[in-house]
């Protein structure tokens, strides 16, 4: 067997454990000098292979490596960008086997979410459809939690996390401030379509289903008269109310609440806004003093808070694909299968790409409340193993200490450029 | 010397650290059982006196007093509730001289910011005024760090912290996104009208004055187009530009850039929404994707990421404001004295009360940088030793461990009852 290059990626959103996941590409890559020669990752993503801008990771100490298991975001750059359909845009293809071929790329490691899986499926197939073999394996990233097939993405536990200890701290600070101040709080969090951030935040909640007091899925259509019904509630029994809300969620029309009006490079709408319009609703209508947070990427940056399973997760992935990729794999996403809740158990699995790329995995019916404010026992039973578990980056001076890698460039070989 | 009771409130917007102060009165008072008897804490601060309303802090276990050094916001419940001046609510001194009779209270202990300074200095003249003596001490808090003559405020530390952390991470976020996603990423963050928390943010600033790239200052009148001119200069430099905002920014006609239009009862407006406006205008004027974030309560709140600094000092003062009690004085605050910067030495001290009450103490023009942007190596070594240290609170189950209280009634003595 002739050790072939590897061309690794990270795509969308970053995470507080994506890079995690780079790390364990690279050190299990490195395991397997006989089947695999160098990584080289994208420079931003896919943009990075398109235009040939290949970072040497051999460049890296080991130290380096191991320091992007608690390093957030993306080490070498990630990218929304979003490959179109081989009849569309062959050149993009016909470009990626350029490079890929100058470079001896035989692995393909793309880590992101479902679009980033389309993406992989396609390049996966480019051994069929234009005669290029390339083992392409998936590494589920996303916060969002939205990928089917795998118990849970790499990202979310820690997003989770993030999600369960601010809204308790914040609900603390409430519970607190309420009989003279404010009486709600509205925590906005990311998550596009999907409700799970909303719903971790419901692993802080007491028995009696306060703190936070209501959680708002885009699952769930949103409910004025119940919601403000609610509201008023709470703050009557426990004189404040504290909220998570999802940046997805819709009202009767199928409209976000609130709707920031442009879209980003994948189509996808960009959202924000939920918080101040439910706030501006409590006060018009119920009259209560309010504040809001929205948290945007300090959640997801949030490495300082990452959940250990998680950590640990993303990095077993990132192994796991190298693993499958020796093995002789390709076209499939490595995939995290749950054997028990408690205690937490759990291996890696597979899926086929062609299963994953595009499919929205929402919350269920039976994670959520009968009323379409909370998260049942069984979204608990779900959700509280991922966010077990603290690692701390190391900090000085008060501060984690991130890394930054070299990110040294490799000599470009195909004499030729190409603009995205 | 006869036994008297100690009477503690807090007051005003909770921190990270108030309730470490909250356990060094309580420890230090069952210290002194000579001099103090049972600390009665205020429900809902000032108003639990007003109203009658008085916990008794002694059927708390040593483990749970231990408990609060690790827990945020306010144990006993605060209030944003000012007393007014002797000649315009008498009947108000008159109900607390009642209840502190009632009670055999002979300390008062007030754990707040500037106005609640002013409210412990009228206090601490009722044995003059009104013939009821009793010794006042003033316990500072506040996250905005604006209380004169003393080197910093407990809980302002904690919030420095979160601010720094956050936008280092944001900015690593930002960084990996910025060459096909999000170019500008602003946190907005509380403070009111000095400038402390923003300029934390500097603190994760390395020496090329990157991520964060701007910090807005209130004491810094806004200039929309040395603003936008900076913010694309970073663009282009970098690729990205990431912002902290304080919430108190003003135009040149000294109006906020975003004014929430509502006052508490101190009569100080409400503010917030100042990341939006400046994210509009950016994406108006220079058509860069933006992203923000608003910390609000978040930042406050976030017992999880405080500076072992600040809690160590939060809990002095509170031990400090017994110790000072007990050697007979009144009308002071305690203050945080610095010796030296690095090593980072300091030590308690006191102000009399009447050089604190209602003095704001803004950003010093030296620690801003000529172009006000930013801030300089002077600013860097105050605030530095104030993030340091961390001290994670107990996790259990992947969350944060804070404690909830008794908080049990003290039996009413005055037979009547007042409305606040």
């Amino acid at each position: 067997m002739t050790a072939r290059n590897a061309f690794y990626a990270q795509s969308g959103g970053v995470t507080a454990a994506i890079n995690a996941s780079a790390c364990g590409v690279i050190e299990a890559a490195r395991e397997h000098p006989d089947a695999i020669g160098k990584v080289y990752a994208g420079r931003d993503g896919i943009v990075g292979a398109l235009t040939e801008d290949l970072i040497d990771t051999s460049c890296e100490s080991p130290a380096a490596v191991a320091a992007l298991k608690h390093t957030p975001a993306g080490a070498f750059g990630s990218a929304r960008y979003k490959l179109k359909g081989f009849d569309q845009n062959q050149a993009e293809y016909e470009r990626l086997i350029e490079v890929f071929k100058a470079h001896d790329i035989g692995y393909f490691f793309y880590n992101g979410g479902g679009d980033s899986a389309d993406t992989c499926l396609k390049v996966s197939q480019l051994g069929e459809q234009m005669g290029y073999p390339i083992q392409a394996i998936h590494i589920p990233k996303t916060m969002d939690n939205d990928l089917p097939l795998t118990d849970c993405c790499p990202g979310f536990g820690s997003v989770a996390k993030y999600t369960a200890v601010s809204i308790r701290e914040a609900s603390f600070d409430l519970a607190s401030m309420c009989k003279t101040s404010t009486k709600v709080f509205i925590l906005e969090v990311m998550g596009r379509h999907a409700g799970w951030t909303a719903a971790a935040g419901g692993l802080a909640s007491d028995e009696d289903g306060r703190d936070p007091h209501i959680l708002l899925f885009p699952e769930v259509t949103f409910d004025e008269a119940a919601f403000l019904a609610r509201v008023d509630e709470c703050v009557k029994r426990d004189g404040y109310c504290t909220i998570v809300a999802s940046e997805g969620v819709r009202n009767a029309d199928g409209q976000f609440l609130a709707d920031a009006g442009s879209t980003d490079a994948f189509g996808h709408t960009q959202l924000g806004g939920v918080a101040p319009t439910l706030a501006n609703l409590i006060k018009d209508r119920l009259g209560h003093k309010y504040h809001y947070a929205i948290a945007d990427y300090l959640m997801r940056a949030a490495r300082h808070i990452a959940s250990a399973t998680d950590i640990e997760q993303a990095y077993a992935v990132g192994r796991g694909a190298v693993e499958y990729a020796v093995a002789g794999k390709s076209g499939v996403m490595v995939t995290i299968e749950r054997e028990s809740d408690d205690p937490y158990r759990w291996s890696l699995g597979e899926a086929p790409l062609d299963k994953v790329a595009n499919v929205e995995r929402k919350m269920p019916a039976e994670y959520i409340s009968a009323d379409g404010f909370h998260i049942t026992e069984a979204c608990r039973r779900y959700l509280a193993p991922l966010i077990a578990g603290e690692d701390f980056p190391p900090f000085v001076h008060g501060l984690p200490q991130y890394t930054r890698l070299q990110n040294v460039a490799v000599e470009k070989r195909t004499g030729r450029s190409f603009t995205v």
